[in-house]
């Protein structure tokens, strides 16, 4: 009977898991924010908080981008858009490029950017250079894009731009800092981009994979406002005492000296012309997942798609939650779903192989144990992706730590080895779905009946 | 405007968090729980799943009890009972006492348990020995229970009782594994104060230290049917190879052998006499805390009150849900409290000062450092004690962390240092309220508006 109800309610958070990534399937997404009647445009989520364009308006449109998602957004636009796109070149990670018809696809280097990665972008900001007032630029963005339109300023390398990404992880700077700092030493992030296809319209559209969804930082928001200086760079150079090649000080000091052009600001009226959109992120997916488990007769609730911390203490809050839903019927009275996103980190103390997701799911296991077999955790990447492994993440409920011993597996000692694959491949507690070509981060589920 | 708003939430957290700490005070639970109307004794929650006994039944009242703050609690029984209590014994920690009218207090050793404590409870047992059908006995329960009444079995002595509790923690035995082997080496403890009360009614009122409030955990239950046999006892020693004093596991054999009395279980008929009552727990404060949050115009929500796992990690997930609703009104719209309970745990890596909610307070105010001045965070023990310090925890808003930069004090040195204490010290934030003589773990709470 409780084998019963924890294989149905296994099957029900797979299938909510199923929705959450079709929310933010990188082509569904862009052909549902982009719709073309006769020859209005209109941007935006199906009836609201768009915008319309008539088409007649333009001679041109031009289509660019960066990420790895990117070649089902274009294909999406070249199938709404059809012969009405003149051109484009978007860039996308080795082997995620898809065949397009109008846009050329160009397959480069990530997470390390590579050159070839570096003389696309340099075509794109040539394409978009050469774009006019009466042309239509798209923009396409998704996680990766940051590797992917690589465009180090003045006479810097990719090398030394690594060289300085990498004294900026040692010296422990914060993301806001790096950010900083890697703005001011390209040509293209921090909204240079948009900068340089002004004067022509453009529609920038994300997908986001960052936490707190901040256009600025997704893909180092190409056109997006900046709001760090050359003197900020500057300070957090001097701040953490940082080594960097020579040609990277000397491009930051020639900015300072106003001979480098500053990452254009909020107030600059050349945005007037970027229409910036997330199109797909992380609570989207939770959102549909919250639909989707209404569906089923769950009562939600969307947590945060903001959880970041240590995976395994996560996972105890996630099942203190839990706990009492069966014990008090708070916060929610069961059948009740809690739903989380954004991203954890596993501080890797074994030498084991697993994810964060799957770790989730393990540190849940062992704190499961015991209960009344009326609850069910997920955990999966929605890039189908959880670390190294081949599985998107994994499902376990009340009896998954009592499987493993039957097994001869102690959970405890996989997780002390961060170990999760290893155990969840036996026990068969994998959630498999192969590349899902999006990316918006992770979605966990705790399903009590 | 904004410092005007931080100010006014910071007061309404305080006042949220003091009327979660008053409905958990020891002498008003007990007050609230017990009513004597003419003759009729009504025990439960203010009309509903109590029970109801006419006193002329009875011949005699008598009182047991063992917990820090059991004083109170007694008190609390006298004023509802007055001159028909017959004679009681509690036993409390040192500096714990109060004057009581008719009730003895005993001081003695927590958390070591002392002779005072052993000989006490001797007094305690022959007590319940000597009560027949026709008496009535109250037993008061709290936190620190279990060393306040140490009996050890045969002739077991402490020192080699608390030789065992140091192997089992050596070993990495669970709490479960420990309770067993506890309860079947103690002749108080599983229930074994039942046996020795009956065939005396008991009420037995519990103030609950213990996450998830399971009664046969709490003072190690020594009213509460036992669920653990020697056999278990045993094979748990076996296990871990514990290596234990000889009169150990002697005693351990004797019950193997049926030769010494096996723990009551809960279908033994002397539990038909026994009524075992909760009458203060994490919940029941937390609940508190809604009621006077939603006076003050928060959407409440109660996420747990078994919160667990590391404390740092802990806060992180609190502040990712501040920030979802900040950013999206989810799971709740401004002005919203998150409420969550239980008892955390700090890892110490550094030298510092501090308590586990000062603690989360700090790792708190870092991750909202930079957000928007409209969350405030506190967490406080309810005993107002925070690890060794004189505070009982801290409130902090997105203004914290600058205020300490400010007077040259960076929070995540001082969080790394495990060194909150002397960072609020500095900046203001301690949460000082003094002893508060009840104990249900903590309080932690996050305001948004």
């Amino acid at each position: 009977m409780a084998e019963n109800l924890l294989s149905r309610m296994r099957q029900e958070a797979k299938e909510i898991f199923k929705a959450s990534v079709r929310r933010v399937d990188p082509y569904e997404a862009v052909k549902n924010f982009v719709r073309l009647e006769k020859e209005v445009l209109s941007v935006g989520p199906a009836n609201r908080d768009g915008i319309e364009l008539n088409l007649e308006r333009f001679e041109r449109i031009l289509v660019v981008g960066g990420g790895k998602a990117t070649a089902p957004m274009a294909k999406a636009l070249e199938d709404v858009l059809g012969s009405r796109v003149e051109r484009g070149l978007i860039n996308v990670k080795y082997g995620f490029s898809e065949p397009l018809s109008r846009i050329e696809v160009q397959e480069a280097g990530h997470p390390l950017p590579d050159d070839k990665g570096v003389a696309a972008t340099k075509k794109i900001l040539s394409l978009l250079d050469g774009a006019k007032e009466k042309d239509l630029v798209f923009s396409l963005i998704s996680g990766g894009g940051s590797a992917l339109l690589p465009s180090p300023a003045g006479g810097i390398t990719l090398a030394e731009k690594q060289a300085v990404t990498k004294s900026l992880l040692d010296c422990g700077a914060s993301i806001d800092e790096m950010n900083t700092i890697r703005k001011h030493i390209s040509s293209s992030k921090g909204g240079q981009m948009a900068r340089v296809a002004f004067p022509a319209t453009t529609i920038n559209l994300m997908l986001s994979d960052v936490v707190g969804d901040r256009m600025d930082v997704i893909a180092s928001g190409p056109f997006v406002p900046d709001s760090g200086t050359f003197k900020d760079a500057w300070e957090i150079m001097r701040k953490y005492d940082l080594s960097v090649p020579e040609p990277v000080s000397a491009y930051v000091k020639m900015g300072l000296d106003g001979k480098a052009p500053e990452t254009p600001k909020d107030s600059d009226p050349l945005f007037h012309k970027v229409h910036n959109f997330i199109i797909g992120s992380n609570i989207l997916a939770l959102k549909a997942a919250g639909n989707a488990a209404e569906a089923m007769g769950y009562t939600c609730l969307i947590l945060s798609s903001m959880v970041e911390g240590e995976t395994r203490e996560v996972a105890r809050v996630h099942t203190s939650v839990a706990k009492e839903i069966l014990q008090t019927g708070l916060p929610l009275a069961p059948p009740a779903c809690i739903i989380s996103g954004g991203e954890t980190t596993v501080t890797i103390r074994g030498k084991g192989f697993g994810g964060r997701n799957q770790e989730f799911c393990l540190a849940a296991s062992i704190e499961l144990a015991g209960t009344a077999e009326r609850i069910v955790v997920l955990s999966g990447g929605t890039d189908g992706n959880d670390g190294p492994t081949p599985a998107a993440g994994a499902i376990v409920d009340s009896r998954t730590a009592a499987r493993g011993s039957t097994l001869g597996l102690q959970a405890l000692e996989f997780l002390k080895n961060n170990d999760s694959y290893h155990f969840f491949e036996k026990t068969g507690d994998l959630l498999i779905t192969g590349p899902t070509k999006t990316n918006v981060m992770d979605v966990r589920l705790v399903l009590v009946r």
